[in-house]
């Protein structure tokens, strides 16, 4: 198909394929003359892919080809892949953040991480820091208790990776990530809602 | 205080201060003459908050006037309070996406909202509508997995918010949810990397 075809088809404007062609995030057309290029299904579907990147998932330009150099290059074991998929997916962190507290927490929780994992570390680091500056700590049980659920929630997560093939893996991780990351805040919001409806009355 | 105390104290930068204040994210201090004024504790803890807000926080400038604002003036009602606090904190979601899909697991979990929640359950509906364009939809099952997590934590969120007065609740929905977001993600990705390592082995 043309481009303007795969514009209609992926309901992307044909501005923006430019766009996402000269930044790399799409894969070139195959060729018929100097001005023309045939596009296909898989950029139908990649272009899908970009838009669920770029849209909810909040990533920028940058940070959607850095998914996709991962999606199209796994990395060799399955826990570095998990460590490189939540590195480029941000939140950007500071470096020299101090993670002692965070070292703590998980302790207590006798979690394992890895160096794979830094960013993470750094990560609960950066919100413990800022609940803290905020004068709004939350106590080692509150802690615990957004903990248990996590671990509880990465249990079902984990085992179902699919181990077939490196690419299905890295999909699942990476999409796992940055798509099931904002319908979990969502679906936290709304539970708060519903909560709050029943206690406080409408 | 003088502004470059104030400075050293809150560990901002004066020419940092001096924009807060143009923007109106910190009152004004006392004046003294026609180019110095005086600062207290107040300006000290308020700056400590915009920090939270903005860094790990990651709002923008307009995002932590609004909260802000909100602090200082709170909604009538409390759940109208947890409305505007989640609409105020983003992320920003397309007025015109389709809520039916989020409706009907809203539906399945016999969850009630209000119109107030409208914005979340928009979030909610761009969160699916991405995985599905993303072609890695998740079954009726594992979103009931995720909401009853998140149910439960709700639940003792909510009652927790405190009822002496609705400053300290606004406070409490506002930074509740802007800072404790990014501390059950970090805690999410660490679950996920101790699983990783346990089920794949390092």
């Amino acid at each position: 198909m043309r481009i303007s075809e795969l514009g209609r088809d992926s309901g992307v404007a044909v501005a923006t394929i430019k766009y996402y062609l000269r930044e790399g995030l799409l894969h070139e057309g195959r060729r018929t003359s100097a001005t023309q290029a045939q596009y296909d299904e898989s950029h139908v579907a990649r272009l899908r892919l970009v838009r669920a990147l770029i849209g909810v998932g909040g990533l920028s330009v940058a940070a959607a080809r850095d998914v996709l150099e991962q999606l199209d290059n796994p990395p060799e074991t399955m826990h570095d892949l998990l460590g490189t998929a939540h590195r480029s997916l941000g939140p950007a962190v500071d470096e020299e953040v101090d993670t002692a507290a965070a070292e703590a927490v998980l302790e207590r929780l006798g979690w394992r991480v890895q160096s794979a994992d830094r960013q993470a570390v750094r990560q609960l680091a950066a919100a413990l820091d800022a609940l803290e500056a905020a004068d709004f700590p939350l106590s080692e049980e509150a802690v615990t208790t957004y903990a248990r659920a996590m671990r509880e929630l990465a249990e079902g997560e984990v085992s179902g990776v699919p181990v077939e093939s490196r690419e299905a893996a890295v999909r699942y991780l990476v999409l796992g990530t940055v798509l099931v990351e904002p319908l979990l805040l969502a679906l936290r919001r709304l539970a708060q809602a519903d909560a709050s409806l029943r206690h406080h009355g409408s």
